[in-house]
């Protein structure tokens, strides 16, 4: 039943017709007047600019290690080292091309619907909804439908055109998952710390020193305010995933190879089954799509719950599904790796809801943590990052148990590789369901930029009111997606480190944790990502100070401005967070890029190893642990807000919002950065596996 | 050459000798005024109330340890299991003993000898800083001393008299390790608690709210905060290092065995070896005492100096003394195991520096934290967050270079169990300046009682003036001692991991990082110091609150208490204090004894290696950066009280007493815990490591 692969390039272009024939309707709605088009207009350009900006430097990067790569690459073939194949130069750059280009058509939609959103929300609650939702469910299946696609393409070309085996084929395509997670960290990073330099200096300056409300049009941040969330949570987010996906896809079709190499039908059927899977999570969230719909008379609840209907029934398919195809296409006594598919779905259900539980203002902890204002920011920031702390056991105790059952169902007992196979395929089982739950998140940003355009068009309040509550919404299915990103991460990276001693050969390795080299890499993996939050972090602030002094200087400078006489500089604004967050973002993508490299030379590839457990294992707790303190301090301050422990100006709120701002570059910026991080870290680890393997001091 | 075993009781004997006289020395001086005496007696009544009810809850959960390791002891010999020696229950005991002796004698003479320093201190700085650091001096040797005669009593009664052979020897003197890490952890955890929850509760009432200073004897809190100092401060670290310090001498000695196993008379030498060096290390350090004296015209500087070259000679002693002790007792061949021994001491000295460094505002990353105070409480929080994650860099290379340095120089690449013994050995090296380096680190807390009681007891503000400029001096030398302290648990901890592995056998263990079960331990362990660090930071939350209360209350019911008119009601605070403290202890202590068999149960022997490698590598990383976070925060603090960015009462200040304030937690309470936690969490390991390896799940 080698013909089921041909379903992935079936769905693939199926995803992106679909996202194409969404994106047309969208289009189809009106911007409404010309003070919102004007708006949505500068927002538009904003974002061009910044991403045309970001592409320029990041494909300066990728030409220098394309060219590394190539020189690796001739140099293994003319000496026969065979570190390197021919191939690698040019599946990274491909990586990196399908990962930008879904962030940018994510971002463009999304800035195309802002305006429309807005202008649909005068007529109501759900038609508001409807644009929105729309809107991210064409990023959703841009991302999906882009990756499918990357992976069949080189799927075809390698196995039918070049003809190579299994092992080579599974190799090389894990390349591309190094140019994807290496576009990923830059759009993250620099998206990150561009939403947040703009929300936190508009805030410190808007908000508390001129004492003006958000969004409000005298606010010379307040349109790089708004094109940070564009670049931040829809490019940012749209190449984060596409990351995830491919990578593990990819990782657990080249664990296959391993776990089935006594039987080469089976082998193949193993290497094609997770992109069957995930082709199937295709077709079934493009089903799911279409129980999204609300009577008008929807209140946020019932709003919720059909988010929610789509995303069940999608994975009810999935399951169903892969079940048939596994009990017939591989026999009932492989059914475990079915199971391994189904513990990846539950993990990613279960961590989604308690990210919720951790940060909804509708659960005691955030309740609790508003209780604490009541002492003074000190305790409000005490309280919100032991809540996050606390936050990491059960998404912990879910994995573990998520890894143990697809590792033991899968066949590991008997045969160590086919129980890695399973953990991958946990991942795939988590990520399966991504277009339509993507969908649900990326409408977010679309309506929190609804509501600024609202607010600068001076629309109607009832106008605000709805896309506030489709914006309030949004925080809530994007909390659950933060924990999905993450969850998703943690399994990919697993995948993705099993591949990584999977190609060096584990009875060349000495794994064990007592052995000095694996010990040293666990702490230096862990040091990495406290090393790279804490890098993220100051670039937030050192980005904000700037944008700090720009207002400053227009509020100063401008006559007239605070009397709303005059209009603000908003493209300097832009243009200064474009530059600052460029800059910013170089260092810590370094890091991600040259550590593995660094640590390879020296500690050898069992110390890469090392460094790999330790950053993921690690990187799971902090981005969990920044996710939930940040979501917590953020809906503390709206509970606060809704006129709770005193309302908006108390003493109460005051300190509800430092703890927001020192959540936003915990739960925006280095939180979801580590997700990549730890990706990117075993991707480029993979890549040179073979060259370290050759060449180190221990 | 094994009657050289001999000099480690003559050392026990020789330190505890000195503690003596030094402690009648410093009985000496008188106690001041009236005022000056009652108020020491109220601190001395609090603490020894509070380690008197400490002591018996503690008792109480001795008592059930010792009845389940007896009941499982008897089991073992009844069934012939061979899981559990007989001596193990009471081996346990004398280590909750000794250690819980350390932390009280320390606590005696700080009490002791707070007043008399404030009344010394009227004749000038260096007569306050000779009967400090004498009292400093008497809980560094009491702690060596009592750790030594421990070890020594026990390697003599279970040789000598029971005759058991070298393994059974050293097994059974791992379990007085658990011991003394379960004190340690109830002390450390329950005076953190009590500490934090007194100098929170006094300043959100007494300087924020009242606007009274600091120690003002108006607040009801003041002498519950000077408790504090004496319970948390001495009491607990005293616990803390003397559990580290038998730690690392007697899992070295077990280390010995396997790694000289071919030849009874090497193995016989190995294990002394880590002894005899921790002997030699009291004897430098007691040489190295004398050489702490000043001028009568000396400078902070100077005494700064005076203080370090103590530490130096002591530690220049230790190397030559320990070189020819290898050299001529085991071989020029066997030298590697000198420089395995020198690295743990120079990595000790090393991180102390860079702990100084992030956290001293002499240096840029606190002076720019303080610059951050310009931008409001939310950037000093991002900043001092980000500056302790940074600042884990460091520490990380240095200890990783030193495990890679004495795992090979002590021949782990051609005999891994020779390597294991070689990091050990670099624990063993680094703490063998404890004697005076806990000299010059207890001194600190009785400094600040001394500027406590001289602003209650209302002396001459050059007094206070003097006894600041020793708490200042005490705080540089605390914070080297916190990173010594860390370090030392860090590798300690490592030395613990690897006799756990030896004691399960590595040839029965599958320690490889992708077997599953060691994945999810590593996992495990990681948020098992993510969890515990949240429960003793609400802990103070939540026994701060209670403070709160109690304080606005005095202030409310006792008429005439702001004006000065009538007392406060001190022993209410004590008590509370006490109560919350106790009672908050529990949970957080439970978890690190009960986690490790509970895994165990599950996961089996390799998940247990996994969460003690993911403990100790996350809890490393933690531990370093809220001890910094929380030591840049308060110096911060300082620094602009010193006057800049507006000083004391300006907005940038009380920016800054945000940051500080989250910082108490984080330096006094959950950091430091840490420590002992993944000590403890190895010691619990290791006593059920053969129950473990019977009954498991996976």
């Amino acid at each position: 039943m080698n013909w089921i692969v041909y379903l992935v390039p079936a769905s693939a272009v199926v995803a992106l017709l679909f996202a194409g024939l969404l994106a047309r309707r969208v289009m189809g709605y009106s911007e409404g007047s010309d003070r919102m088009k004007q708006i949505a207009l500068s927002i538009r350009r904003g974002a061009n600019a910044y991403l045309k900006r970001q592409y320029r430097s990041v494909g300066l990067f990728f030409g220098v290690i394309f060219l590394v790569l190539l020189a690796l690459a001739v140099a293994s073939q003319v000496t026969g080292g065979g570190f390197m194949s021919l191939f690698t130069p040019f599946a990274f750059l491909t990586g990196g091309f399908f990962s930008g280009l879904s962030g940018f058509l994510g971002m463009k939609i999304a800035t195309a619907a802002n305006a429309r959103t807005a202008n649909a929300a005068q007529e109501g609650l759900n038609r508001g909804l409807r644009v929105a939702f729309s809107s991210g469910a064409v990023m959703g299946f841009v991302v999906v439908g882009l990756g499918l696609l990357d992976i069949s393409l080189w799927y075809l070309l390698l196995t039918l055109v070049f003809r190579l085996d299994s092992a080579a084929t599974t190799q090389t395509m894990l390349t591309f998952g190094m140019g994807a997670s290496c576009m990923a960290l830059f759009a993250r990073v620099g998206g990150g710390i561009f939403t947040k330099a703009a929300d936190v200096g508009a805030d410190l300056v808007g908000k508390v020193e001129a004492g003006i409300p958000e969004d409000d049009p005298r606010n010379p941040a307040v349109i790089a305010d708004n094109v940070g969330d564009n670049v931040g949570d829809v490019a940012g987010m749209g190449a984060d995933l596409y990351e995830s996906y491919v990578g593990s896809i990819i990782s657990t079709a080249a664990l296959a190879v391993s776990a089935f190499h006594a039987n080469a039908a089976e082998q193949l059927l193993g290497m094609i089954l997770p992109m069957v899977i995930a082709a199937i999570g295709v077709l079934a969230s493009l089903v799911g799509t279409f129980f999204v719909k609300t009577k008008e008379s929807a209140t946020q609840r019932s709003l919720l719950i059909s988010l929610r209907k789509g995303v069940y029934i999608s994975s009810v398919l999935i399951v169903v599904a892969s079940f048939l195809l596994i009990y017939f296409g591989m026999g009932a006594e492989r059914l475990g790796i079915f199971f391994a598919i189904l513990s990846g779905l539950i993990a990613g259900i279960l961590i989604g809801f308690f990210t919720e539980y951790y940060t909804s203002d509708t659960y005691k902890p955030t309740r609790k943590l508003a209780d604490s204002t009541e002492t003074g920011a000190a305790t409000v920031i005490i309280g919100g990052f032991s809540l996050g702390m606390r936050s990491t056991a059960i998404p912990v105790i879910v994995v573990s148990i998520s890894v143990l059952c697809s590792f033991f169902l899968a066949g590991g007992g008997a045969d160590f590789n086919q129980g890695l196979f399973g953990i991958g395929l946990s991942a795939v089982g988590m990520l399966s369901t991504l277009g339509i739950t993507l969908a649900t998140d990326a409408y977010g940003p679309v309506a929190d930029n609804a509501g600024g355009i609202a607010e600068m068009a001076g629309m109607d309040a009832q106008v605000r009111q709805r896309t506030d509550a489709l914006d309030s919404l949004g925080n809530t299915t994007a909390a659950t997606g933060k924990g999905f990103a993450i969850g998703s991460a943690a399994l990919t990276a697993l995948a993705l480190i099993a591949a990584y001693v999977d190609k060096i050969g584990m009875d060349n390795m000495d794994l064990r944790i007592t052995n000095p080299t694996v010990l040293i890499g666990l702490f230096v993996g862990g040091m990495l990502t406290f090393l790279f939050s804490a890098m993220t972090m100051s670039a937030v602030g050192r980005a904000a100070q700037s944008i700090v002094m720009e207002v400053r200087r227009q509020f100063r400078e401008i006559k007239g401005l605070m009397e709303g006489k005059a209009e603000a500089d908003y493209a300097a604004c832009v243009d200064l967070c474009t530059r600052s967050s460029l800059r910013e973002m170089r260092m810590p993508a370094l890091l991600g890029v040259i550590a593995p490299v660094v640590v390879g030379l020296i500690l050898g590839p069992n110390g890469v190893a090392g460094m790999l457990a330790g950053a993921t294992v690690t990187g799971f707790l902090i981005a969990i642990m920044m996710a939930n303190s940040g979501g917590a301090w953020d809906n503390a301050k709206k509970y606060i807000e809704a006129g709770n422990h005193g309302g908006k100006g108390s003493d109460c709120h005051k300190a509800a919002v430092v703890g927001d701002t020192v959540g936003d570059p915990f739960k925006d910026t280095s939180g979801p950065s580590i997700n990549i991080l730890i990706k990117l870290l075993s991707m480029v680890s993979i890549v040179f596996a073979s060259l370290i393997a050759t060449y180190h001091i221990f």
